[in-house]
């Protein structure tokens, strides 16, 4: 019963056949292999983009912070949402892989911001020399919240963003998570006109891997460099390819996705049945809920093992409504559900 | 016949075993998990040092560069051998990840900077505000030549830094093949006084991980944000752990190690005997030789794969010598050196 | 008549005085003259803190952004309001400074934010590896809004953010306004527990100083190497020594801010006297009022200089209200001020 | 008798004179005043250029440091000589500005190195991801060992860094002591195709300014940008302006910059007479010899102030003999050589 994070869950088999097979032999290392040539190219494929930059890393935080290193100049600023895992939980590595840059905080409802918060934050940001400059529009889908971004609003962020000469980047952890959910391809998703993207894959079913992607091609050295330059061009960099090789063939990626995000949504009808508050609409695989103190030192005590939103402590008024955070992953079975849902 | 890189060989049977016994159920990610917390502390045991500060990360660039920063400020100065891997072919990311800091090149031979070198660069650093501050001595074991730095000589470079108020870096990205080449202990080598060590085990059999070791264990908090600050805290860190744990069972390292040593040697012994002039000692799983273009261009031909150093072109002179570098790995087998020799 | 900025005044003419005593002859370079020293002396000696680290640099930027660098590590988060320079008008110069760090904004009234505000938010920092760890708390007095921190709130926010292990700078561009306002000493200011203060002269009739303050004497040479490495460090410095030791001859600072804050003070009466509504007690040398976009038209044709503030333009409805910030200087006198209630 | 350093020196009456008329009444703050803006106007006509990038700031190394981050990417690598101000004397600030870049240090002969060394390090450049990319030729004139760079030669380094898609800088601290030495324009200067120029004021008889002039005038938004940065933007920017205004006016730069010159030839004719070795040819304002030291302590104990190049103690044999550099300014008389070779 265990619901802390996607990325508590284990790899998915497949991909570790992957490994094994690419293990054989020796290979180029530095990324300058088949594997890794042709998985960059079925990404290319994929998105519908034959010249876009791509390169694999073995984290988000890197991921994120690479491709908003190529976006945004040192004086530049990024509008995210308030709770942005790029504000709250990469200890400033945007900010040191930019060499700069600041974050502006945008006000959010279910984890996402308005079309209209973003042009008034835009609108009022100061001209002259004395301020940051507005440089890049960063989203989150899944939400913080766990919730979707529709296409459409995708699409409208993107309008704003470019019509006032910034760039837009996705925070995609939970890409593939949203992606099945709204039943569309990752074709859809460019065409939105986003300017990186980072397609996330450990939360997934992965051991490690997330891609960072970039519409314009001509950064494919630039994004290579800056990969170098913070340690994180692997030199084995086959293992990498090998699992989104895995993760492309036969759209596992979207096949896991749909496993954890049916396991959330049996979870959130279970916990509704019981007459838990749900504090988000749970969109994908993230349940986000309140119970009184006293569910939560029950579930504790029974083996439930999953985070209070925010850090609360168990000890306390017995009848407090604490918020939760649960999270499916692709391997979160039905009988770990049912258990759960038996505890409360 | 690939002699291009320790890299480009596979990983060990019994690395893929533990990571596979790792992945089953769930682990509490970003290092929390008692897998990642039992060979650190394994670690800890074998270098004898039972308060050191430890990490692992993905690329020897990341762990070179996080070790450096736990030593040196902004405004100090490294010396290090010319032909370093932290000078040549890391990017920058030293000082990326110190945010400053300055390498100043000492002169070698066969990959070693003498103990006078060393004490006459310290001594001619100009004093005043002006200019960086001497802070770090750093050595690569193998050299960068494939040499082996005798432990009577770490410990006179520890001596001399000490003395002059400077800390000592080590990287080790083949210190396993230094360790059992000369035949001592992880302990012996921290002996000498070392403040950090870049424990490596990609090049030996590993898909990708690299220990950071501080001797100053009140750097631990330290060491962990810096290296989630430029994204190298892997949330499933636990198939890091579990690389490190065979890696450090029943003395895989070593065994590993000794293999491609041995291998070397195996080579080093056919080139010689066929004529070919050796450019340093062969101490370790390196061999560098110098062969005419005419010879090069045939091996080339006949498959086998590896460097010319420098960098030099196939086309020209068939009488030019041109130097090479042969790096042997645990899987390198006595067929393929059979092969080589017989192309030769 | 021209209340734009403080900054857009002349300076004063024992200043220039000063700088043409410390042109005779040689001097030697780098703050290694006399003058240096003496007028560090005569600082620490102002301040009751005879160790203390001084630093003189020529612009507020600099001087808050070192502070702040000795201070904060690069994971480090800094808590200022919403409205402070160092988020808002020094294009990131804090964080390049630092290396890093993040600026958490509070909200505020009148330019200053609550003892409990300050609370909350420390409190309700995440814990863990992943986000930025607080470091420092930094106000500024005068604040943005022109108005006063009394010393008693002052020392309550030291106390409070000594209590949870943070430090305290004070940006004190406006400082001499503040403490002439008030009618304390520096002495008292430092008794609070201030960790770091910028005294600042240019805005109050020095062609460009301020002092950097660091209660940590320890830190002098780090402030030093982090002035330097910023290209803070005059070579001629002897001039900058030259202005403060003016500054600070016969209380000229206080004299001076005395003077700009009598000329706000009467300022203000008279644009109340002709209906304008102030946005905030004046109680140094700022005034922010409300005027109809009509009056701002007329006063601008009529040759007054100031900001509107937010950014607006002239163009729009006539009766429309528009805040304005009027900003008095030593020198601004009767006259200018007559004339432009006048024009009124 | 003080041949430490031109910044020992006064300031010229006749900037003193212009920083009092910039004093009278008010000025837009931040460089948006008028004056600024004919001073940089100046500049562009007299260097040929008038689309050129141009800011003041107020030291040496802010001056290199910025034209250098304009012109090296964080990956990129920078070629200077051994002793370059840039490597030796700025604790890293360039690097700082940069937020990366590499120094890599070229031999040379009386503070030049030659063409065909730079070609051949340039050529020597490890190709590939791993290593810091040529990016900028950097230059000193006159050099640190007080020589002249002959047009031509600049010229002919240009060509080489352009030909192999390098920036060329050139650190002209003391350019007006070169230009009035080898009798051309900055026009001739700029002919040359020199990307970046710092044309300094400080050592040749100002306060404290130096220009940074780009011939890209398409930076001239990033260059200001970078300045706010780092905290250079001075508020009373009138009076970096100003001290411009009168170094432009009527030759002064060039004249002051004859005069040091002049004093220069008088004073190592005199020590050459005395039987001084001279170290490196005088072709400025600096004069390198060589004398006992037993006559370093007479010239020590009769007042004579300069600096023993490298340092060195007045304390041993009393026959070793030691290096020294003497640097004349505008205000060195003949009264003070005489003196000094009296002393000898």
């Amino acid at each position: 019963m265990n619901f802390a994070s996607d990325n508590a869950g284990p790899a998915h088999p497949s991909v570790w056949e992957a490994m094994a097979r690419a293990d054989r032999g020796h290979a180029t290392p530095y990324g300058n292999d088949d594997l890794t040539r042709d998985v960059a190219n079925r990404l290319r494929d994929l998105i519908g983009l034959p010249d876009a930059a791509v390169a694999l890393v073995t984290t988000g935080t890197a991921a994120n912070s690479l491709a908003l290193a190529c976006l945004c100049p040192p004086w530049g600023r990024i509008y995210c949402a308030r709770e942005a895992h790029i504000e709250v939980d990469e200890l400033g590595a945007p900010e040191a892989f930019i060499g700069g840059g600041k974050l502006t905080l945008l006000d959010t409802e279910d984890g996402r911001f308005t079309p209209d918060t973003l042009r008034h934050a835009i609108a009022s940001a100061q001209s002259g020399i004395h301020a940051n400059v507005p440089a890049v529009v960063s989203l989150t889908n899944l939400s913080e919240a766990g919730t979707l971004w529709p296409l459409a609003d995708i699409a409208e962020v993107v309008e704003i963003a470019h019509g006032a000469g910034l760039k837009v980047h996705l925070d995609g952890a939970r890409l593939a998570n949203a992606i099945a959910a709204a039943d569309y391809d990752l074709r859809d998703l460019f065409a939105t006109g986003l300017d990186a993207v980072v397609f996330g894959g450990t939360k997934n079913g992965l051991p490690g891997v997330e891609a960072v992607i970039l519409r314009n091609g001509g950064k494919q050295l630039e994004l290579e460099q800056r990969r170098k330059r913070f340690g994180h061009l692997l030199s084995k960099h086959r293992y990498l390819a090998a699992q989104m090789d895995a993760y492309l063939t036969d759209g596992l990626w979207r096949d896991l996705a749909t496993r954890a995000n049916a396991a959330a949504a049996k979870l959130s009808q279970g916990l509704q049945r019981k007459g838990a508050t749900l504090l988000h609409p749970v969109q994908g695989n993230e349940v986000f809920c309140a119970l009184p103190r006293a569910i939560h030192r029950a579930l504790n005590a029974g083996g439930a093992a999953y985070y209070l939103i925010p850090d609360a402590s168990l000890d306390g008024p017995e009848d407090a409504m604490l918020g939760a955070r649960l999270v499916c992953n692709w391997s979160t079975d039905e009988d770990e559900i049912e258990a759960f849902l038996a505890l409360l």
